[in-house]
């Protein structure tokens, strides 16, 4: 079978294109070609897989040229990210509106041609849920809590989840959106997120460098691990519609930690010289951004299909440095550790 | 003032049109030109007014040169109807989505060279409203009730509802989104909504021809005169972003009626021969429709703003025949009463 990942490049993309690759099957179908797109090229170790093929630039000017190239399934993960979207309002419209709809576009004609609708699973995200002063946020969002964005990313993710909904009740593609707890702990620079220091205060001072908390120690968020995140993506694909449940996007599992409860873990896995190298120092624009935020997610349909959340925060951790460990950059990446 | 009415040639906004015309002013400023934009041609006594600018062809076409003129209200009502969007899934697109995202964009380059964000009220719909297999709908919708729409134009106009909320939040305009229930008794011929029957039971018998309800006469269903729509209309236009409260849509009252009610009305109002000329025809594919409609609706945020509901559905009823013995076509309309 024939896979695309869009936004292939990123974290979450090429993770899961290790993850599919290594697996050498999805939903029983082995896979023979997996293209990647992204702005920025593949990884070195994907792109010199032989089923790989690694195209670089803009999705929205690759739209086009798909919808004479059928595929079996996609993930669409492409996106620009929340802080991005609120500094360049035009760069988020086309990044996660135009293109997803131009991708949907692409993989209806070609559906059409193939007398098969594709199967996509679209990464949408936690962030579509929020208060509004019409309507309270529950201190834990469900699959079935009343969206609230309070950014441009989350209205834009939102959006394509109820385009996704229609176009696959049309029978134009399979389409399945899970909301994205917040991925953790990204390795890497901090990125345009305003969640980034949910990252950066474990990776920065596991590799030996001061981490600077924009929020106070009791703020609390829904978090997943990369791996996690993989394998509910994953699962979501190759679930049968019934399983599935709906039309309306899913949360993932999260793991509902507060900033010291990410603190306590980090000191139990790699000691209190690490945790000292966090500094709490309060950023008015982040602060706010995160203050709109969930303090925590449920996952009642993901549990259905046997999707569970990480067990701990110090188990997430555990990953990362596992991680890294394997990594080229393991000396750098684990400077600040004691071993 | 300079006021816009999109979809100023329908029937919702040409009542709109007359009704601010009476007025004389919004929100205590004399209105001073009113331009009026459709597909079709404005009501002749509407395109008499010395302060009306009549404006035929689509509305996408003419968003460009709305960019160079500031206005200062919009009501947006232009829309494809259900029953359009269901057969033709591009123009439900083009005209719904596209061409909303043209309008905001075009008032967003005028706002912000006016240095004042255009005040706009956009028509949404209950449509939003629906059952999905992952969460049930409840029997009366509420402000807050989870949206899954059911139809390509149920997608469209929530998808609209929270872009309008974006550019809203970002201070590109200062939009507020209604949902309009089904405006009945709508004078004139069947249109390609699913909802036409509601108002052909009542209209067809009172002009004196035969009239098929495609459903049992235990549907419920959220019904507003068209004066009490317009009235809901111009109260959100008006009402401060303080007593609108937050930037989700709002829900207009709602007078919830089963079929029976409806016809027991016609019965008080017009007699029972009229009555009689409703024959119940079961239609599967606008029963199909309708079963995924809400059986009624709450309207708690507009309630805060003094909105009401009609008080009885013979009051509709009664509102009808005296806007149709004001029209020229009183002698065909109400043929079929006695009197």
């Amino acid at each position: 079978m024939k896979v695309l990942i869009t936004g292939g490049g990123g974290f979450v993309g090429s993770r899961l294109a290790r993850t599919l690759l290594a697996r050498g099957q999805l939903n029983g179908q082995p896979i023979t070609s997996l293209v990647l797109t992204d702005q920025v090229t593949a990884a070195p170790e994907l792109g010199a897989d032989p089923r790989v093929q690694d195209r670089t630039g803009p999705l929205l000017e690759q739209c086009a040229a798909l919808r004479e190239e059928p595929f079996d399934g996609v993930f669409h993960l492409a996106s620009a990210v929340s802080g991005e979207c609120e500094l360049d309002f035009d760069l988020g419209m086309r990044s996660n509106l135009d293109s997803t709809r131009a991708l949907l576009d692409s993989l209806r004609l070609a559906g059409v041609a193939a007398k098969k609708p594709t199967r996509l699973v679209f990464s949408s995200s936690v962030a579509v849920y929020g208060p509004d002063s019409s309507v309270a946020m529950p201190p834990l969002v469900a699959d079935d809590t009343l969206p609230a964005p309070q950014t441009s990313y989350g209205v834009q993710k939102l959006v394509c989840e109820h385009l996704i909904a229609d176009y696959t009740r049309k029978g134009f593609i399979d389409g399945r959106a899970a909301r994205l707890m917040t991925v953790t702990v990204r390795p890497g620079k901090p990125n345009g997120a305003a969640s980034s220091f949910f990252s950066g205060i474990i990776r920065e001072p596991l590799a030996g460098v001061e981490a600077i908390c924009p929020v106070n120690d009791q703020v609390s968020h829904p978090m997943s691990s990369p791996a996690k995140t993989v394998a509910g993506l994953i699962a979501i694909y190759e679930a049968s519609r019934e399983a599935f449940g709906g039309r309306l996007a899913m949360n993932l599992p999260a793991l509902n930690v507060r900033v010291c409860d990410m603190l306590d873990a980090l000191e139990e896995v790699a000691g209190s010289a690490v945790r000292a190298r966090v500094r709490f120092e309060r950023d008015d624009r982040i602060a706010g951004i995160v203050a709109n935020w969930p303090t925590g997610a449920t996952a009642t349909r993901a549990a259905k299909l046997g999707l569970k959340a990480d067990e701990s925060f110090a188990d997430i951790i555990r990953q990362y440095i596992a991680d890294c460990a394997k990594s080229p950059n393991a000396d750098r990446a684990l400077k600040g550790m004691a071993h």
